[in-house]
C-alpha cells in the first residue's frame, strides 16, 4: 500500500474497448488515496521518452465516460519494443515524476514491453509496480479464456458476414471476406456466428491454424457452388502454406518494428484468391472484400460483455498493484465453469502472457480444416452477444 | 382503378432499405381491393423469364416487417438489361398471370429496364402499368433530391471514417479509404460528416466529378502530413483521369452486363494509391482499406429518415399506379423548401430517371477539388441523422 504517482499508456493496435480499460484503471485509481498524480503518456513508451503527458486527474468523470465508449486508443498508441537504453531513459523520466505504478494496455507485444521494463527495473533496483492490462481483437493472449476487444471485433465480423451473406444471396457468385488475425483464427472463426439456416454463409472458413492449399481451396469452393449455387468464404489474413509462409508474404515485403509482415491495410490477399478462382475454377462472379481496420474501430458495434470486462480488467490491474501490492503481472480473464456465462479476473505472471500467442484449439476446427465446430460456437456466442435480427420470407427458407 | 394482379421485383445492387420499399409497396397493395394476386419475382426480370415467384399475400405482416429491416434484396436481384426478345417472353408470362401492375425497385439501370419494358408494352398493346421504385446508395438518380439507400450507406461511411480517423490518430501515417460510387461522389463525400474538430479527418476527399492527378494527390498528402503529421483520405472507387479513364480501369478489364468496369469487390485501387505514396512521397506508414459491400449491407446501420422514405416511395408507387391510374413512371423524392427537413413524393416520367446519372453539383465541391463544401454538409446531414457520439480528452483537443 505504497503511496506514489501512477502512469498509464496504450500500445499496439486500437480496439473498440481499449478506452474502457483506460477508464476502468483511471477511475479506480482516483478512488484510492495511495495514488498521487495520474499521468497519461501519449503514444505508449514513446510518450515517456518524449515526456509527453496529460494529467488524467484533470479530466471530468463525464469526459472519461464518453471516451470509454469511443473506439481507438485515446492516449495514442505505438509499436515500439524497448531496448536496454530505452529502459534506462524511461526510468530516468519515471523516477523524476516519482512514478511507482506503471500500467500498459495492449496485446502480447505490449505484454512483452512490460516484461522487459519490469526485468530492467529489477536490475536497476527501481521499485516500480509494472502491470499489463490485456487488449487484443486477435484473442491470442495465453493464460486467458478470451481477451478484451475480441468480443466487439467478433461482433463486427459476424454482423458483416450476416449482411454480406444476404448480399451474396441476392446476386450470387463467390464472395471472399478477408478478416484480421495474424497467427490466431479466433476473429475469422467468429464469422460462423452469422449462420442460422443450413444454407447460410459462411460456407467455408480458413484459419491460420491449418495449412492453406490453393488446390484444396478451389476444390472446396467448387463443391459449395455445386450445392448452393453461391459461396461465402471467411478467410484469415494470416493463412499460411505448409511451410508456415503467409500466403500474402509471397507478395509483400513490408515489416513492422516487431518484425511482423504487414497483413492489414491492403486488399492483396483477397484479390489474389479471387483471381485464382476466376482463373483456375472458371467462376464468373467473384468478389473479395478485406474488412480492414473497421473491425477494430467501427463506432457503436460493441459487445456488452466485452465492454464491461474491458472496464473490469483495468480496475483489477490497479487493485492488484495498489491495494494488493503485487509488484508485476497481467490480469487474465478466466471463465467460470457455470452453465450461465460468468468470468473472474485473475492476476498472472507477465512471462505467462508476453510474446508468444495462443491459437485456436483443435476442438474448435472441423476435421476438413475449412470451418469451425459447435464447440467454438458455444465458446464464442456469449462473448459477442446478440446480433441485429435479420429475416427472410418464409417461402424462401429451406 | 383497374382490377388485376401485381408483380414486384428487385434489381441491381442491394441496399440497407430496399426491403423497406418492397414492404411499403406490398403492404399498400394489400390494402387496395383493386389488387388481386401479388407475385414477387425472384432475381428481377430473370425470375419472370424463369417463372420463379413467391406469393406475397402468403407472408404475414410480422414477417414482412422483419424483412423490411433486413439488409439486401429479399427477393434476390439481377443485373440484366432486357432485349426485345426478353420483353416478348416477359409479356407472355405476365399476360398468363393476368398482371396489370408491374413494380421494379432499383437504380438507374433498373429504371432503364422499366423504361424498355414500358415502351415495348406500348408497342405490343399490352395495357400494363409500369413503375420504377427508386433505390441507389450512389444517390445518382436524376429528378431526385436524394434516393432511398443513400442515407444509410452514407451513415455507414461517415461512421467508418469517424472510427478510422480515431484509429489513425493513435498510430499515425496515411490512411486511404476507398468508397463506392461509380460516377457520382455523393457517398464518398459523406465521409465529411465524420469531421467535428478542425484537425479531424477526412483531410482529403477525391470524387469522380473532378479529374484525378497522381502528382496533385501526392502534393496534397504531403501538405496535410506537414500540417497534422497524419492524413486520412476518402477516395471514390470511380476516380478517373483527365480523359475520363477510371484510374482502376488501367489495372482491370472485368465488365458487367451493362458494360460497366468492375470497381467494387477488389482492393486494387487502394493498394495502387498506397504504393504510390510509399514510393513517390516516401511516406513510411501507409494503409488502404476498401469499404466494399459492407457499405450497402451492414445490418443495423440505418438512417431513420432513409428507412421511412424508402417505405414511402414503395407505397407511393402503388398509389400512383393503382389508385391514381398512372400508366408508368417513377416516384421521386423532392425536398421541401422549409427550414426543418421535410420531403414530398412526386411521380415523374421514366425517361427522366432512366440510364443517365446525376452528379455532385459544383457548389458541393471545394475549389481545389479535394474536399466538400458546407453546402454539401447542410444537404447531407438530415439524410444521415446523428452518428454514434465519440469523444476525446479535453487536453488533447486543439
Amino acid at each position: 500500500m505504497k503511496k506514489g504517482n501512477m502512469l498509464i499508456a496504450q500500445s499496439g493496435g486500437p480496439s473498440m474497448v481499449i478506452n474502457q480499460s483506460l477508464a476502468g484503471a483511471v477511475l479506480k485509481a482516483r478512488e484510492l488515496r495511495q495514488v498521487g498524480k495520474i499521468y497519461g503518456a501519449l503514444h505508449g513508451i514513446q510518450g515517456i521518452l518524449d515526456e509527453d503527458f496529460i494529467d488524467l486527474r484533470k479530466e471530468t468523470r463525464a469526459t472519461i465516460e464518453k471516451v470509454a465508449t469511443t473506439p481507438s486508443s485515446a492516449l495514442g498508441s505505438v509499436r515500439r519494443k524497448p531496448t536496454t537504453e530505452d529502459c534506462a531513459a524511461i526510468f530516468q523520466v519515471l523516477r523524476k515524476l516519482e512514478v511507482v505504478y506503471f500500467f500498459y494496455i495492449g496485446g502480447n507485444d505490449s505484454a512483452e514491453t512490460v516484461h522487459i521494463i519490469n526485468e530492467e527495473a529489477i536490475k536497476a533496483q527501481y521499485d516500480i509496480h509494472c502491470f499489463h492490462i490485456p487488449k487484443t481483437i486477435d484473442n491470442d493472449l495465453r493464460a486467458n479464456d478470451h481477451t478484451p476487444g475480441y468480443g466487439s471485433a467478433a461482433k463486427f465480423v459476424a454482423s458483416a458476414i450476416q449482411g454480406d451473406d444476404l448480399d451474396n444471396r441476392a446476386l450470387g457468385g463467390v464472395k471472399i471476406d478477408v478478416i484480421m488475425g495474424r497467427n490466431a483464427g479466433f476473429l475469422t472463426a467468429a464469422a460462423a456466428l452469422a449462420k442460422n439456416d443450413e444454407d447460410d454463409g459462411p460456407h467455408l472458413i480458413y484459419l491460420p491454424e491449418r495449412p492453406f492449399s490453393i488446390t484444396r481451396f478451389v476444390k472446396d469452393v467448387k463443391s459449395v457452388m455445386k450445392l448452393y449455387g453461391r459461396c461465402v468464404i471467411a478467410v484469415s489474413e494470416g493463412i499460411a502454406d505448409r511451410r508456415g509462409v503467409p500466403i500474402i508474404a509471397k507478395y509483400t515485403r513490408e515489416v513492422d518494428s516487431h518484425g511482423n509482415v504487414q497483413l492489414s491495410g491492403t486488399g492483396a490477399l483477397g484479390d489474389l484468391l479471387a483471381g485464382t478462382l476466376k482463373g483456375k475454377a472458371g467462376i464468373g462472379r467473384v468478389r473479395a472484400d478485406t474488412f480492414g481496420y473497421l473491425q477494430r474501430s467501427f463506432p457503436g458495434i460493441v459487445s456488452e460483455s466485452d465492454a464491461s470486462e474491458a472496464r473490469a480488467v483495468g480496475a483489477n490491474a490497479v487493485t492488484a498493484a495498489v491495494v494488493d501490492g503485487l509488484s508485476s503481472g497481467s490480469i487474465a480473464i478466466k471463465r467460470k465453469p457455470t452453465k450461465k456465462y460468468a468470468v473472474k479476473f485473475v492476476p498472472v505472471a507477465l512471462h505467462d502472457v508476453a510474446r508468444e500467442t495462443r491459437h485456436m484449439p483443435d476442438e474448435f476446427i472441423n476435421r476438413e480444416g475449412n470451418h469451425v465446430t459447435d464447440a467454438f460456437i458455444s465458446y464464442a456466442r456469449p462473448l459477442v452477444g446478440p446480433l441485429t435480427p435479420c429475416a427472410r420470407f418464409s417461402q424462401l427458407r429451406k
